[in-house]
């Protein structure tokens, strides 16, 4: 019987990735005087290398976006060209936080049955940020802003609240962080895909155990599955 | 009669302000072509604007260096130069977490007799990645990190880990931080200044209850101020 359901922040609660593919769009169009073929690539690689540095974040994805300017202008862009990259990342951190639809009614419905949590990863500032400007922070039992999802953080998770893993169910659109890990501890996982995957969340379902992962096309459709198991 | 000590991570249990000293004096260094009268004031105009987007930590404190040095430059600095900044900035990220002088005995000596935690603010990877280098996590019973260290986060964490108020001790180098919020709760406080304070952190102890508050010069003077206490 599931008694604790997690669900993810970044594009399971609220739209994340939408503002980061906004913003790489604003980035190719101001990297458009330097030749910048393979500009996505290069920005993926600095990403990838910077992430045993900055970790998760939009503080880390400007100073990779900055770092992939001064590489691919071999060090002439000017200083004013590089402000413009730090205010479409400042943009970032201050544009509104909007739930994805039904959201907002689902988290109503199921709080009075079960136990909700969020798991989020990333940059605690900004988690806390968002989680605030979404306006549902009120609406959960309790908060983990984490560095990384993997199967330690899960089990130190569900030892800190007490929780068994059979009681578990973690929702979210990334199989990498939300979905493997979890099924891998004997917990349950919904995966509720974006219509964006940041190439490092990419990952498949072969080989996760089939009858611990449901997937569903829009979180609204949660409590029915529920209703289903139950 | 005590139960729980707390300790502050940066500048408390490890050396961190004295390396921002030195980045702040290479940036000094790679800026000395350009007009550069007032940069220090002007990097912590910068930084202190930017906190509300960044929160604290190093990522965005290699952001606010970058952003001080296009505005003293009038947006020329080249990219090539900007590099240097962000290497200075990632240098920090990897130097390696020394324990300040007695920290590792004196912590050993008081596991035995007091639950020992860790209450340090910042950026989550960062913060996690000192308490790791430092080889003291395995020392401490909970560890928290935050984004702020006021009333109501310290009132969150008493709550959550069960401890009254009066059964609590916070040491630290920041009154600001670590001593007029702890106080104002009705726990004690423990202030252990260091050779550097960040100038965003400086507050007085006028008007902090004396009775609740002490000062020492190292964090070794502890274990005889709680014998003398108890």
């Amino acid at each position: 019987m599931i008694r604790v359901i997690a669900f993810d922040g970044d594009d399971t609660l609220w739209h994340n990735e939408s503002i980061f593919s906004v913003t790489q769009e604003r980035f190719r169009s101001l990297m458009r005087p330097y030749q910048s073929d393979g500009l996505d690539e290069r920005l993926f690689a600095i990403e990838t290398r910077n992430l045993r540095l900055f970790g998760y974040g939009v503080k880390g994805f400007i100073l990779s976006m900055i770092e992939t300017a001064i590489e691919v202008s071999n060090g002439c862009i000017p200083g004013k060209e590089i402000q413009h990259i730090i205010d479409a990342g400042k943009a970032m951190l201050d544009h509104p936080v909007e739930p994805l639809e039904g959201v907002r009614e689902t988290i109503e419905t199921l709080r009075s049955h079960y136990r909700l949590m969020v798991i989020t990863k990333g940059d605690l500032f900004d988690q806390e940020s968002k989680l605030a400007r979404s306006g549902l922070a009120d609406l959960f039992w309790r908060v983990e802003i984490v560095s990384e999802k993997d199967e330690q953080t899960y089990r130190r998770i569900l030892h800190d609240a007490e929780i068994n893993a059979d009681e578990f169910m973690m929702v979210g659109n990334s199989i990498r962080s939300d979905i493997l890990p979890v099924v891998a501890l004997g917990a349950r996982a919904v995966h509720v895909p974006y219509r964006l995957t940041w190439a490092h969340e990419r990952a498949d379902l072969n080989g996760a155990p089939r009858e611990r992962v449901s997937t569903l096309e829009n979180l609204a459709e949660l409590p029915t599955l529920l209703e289903g198991m139950a």
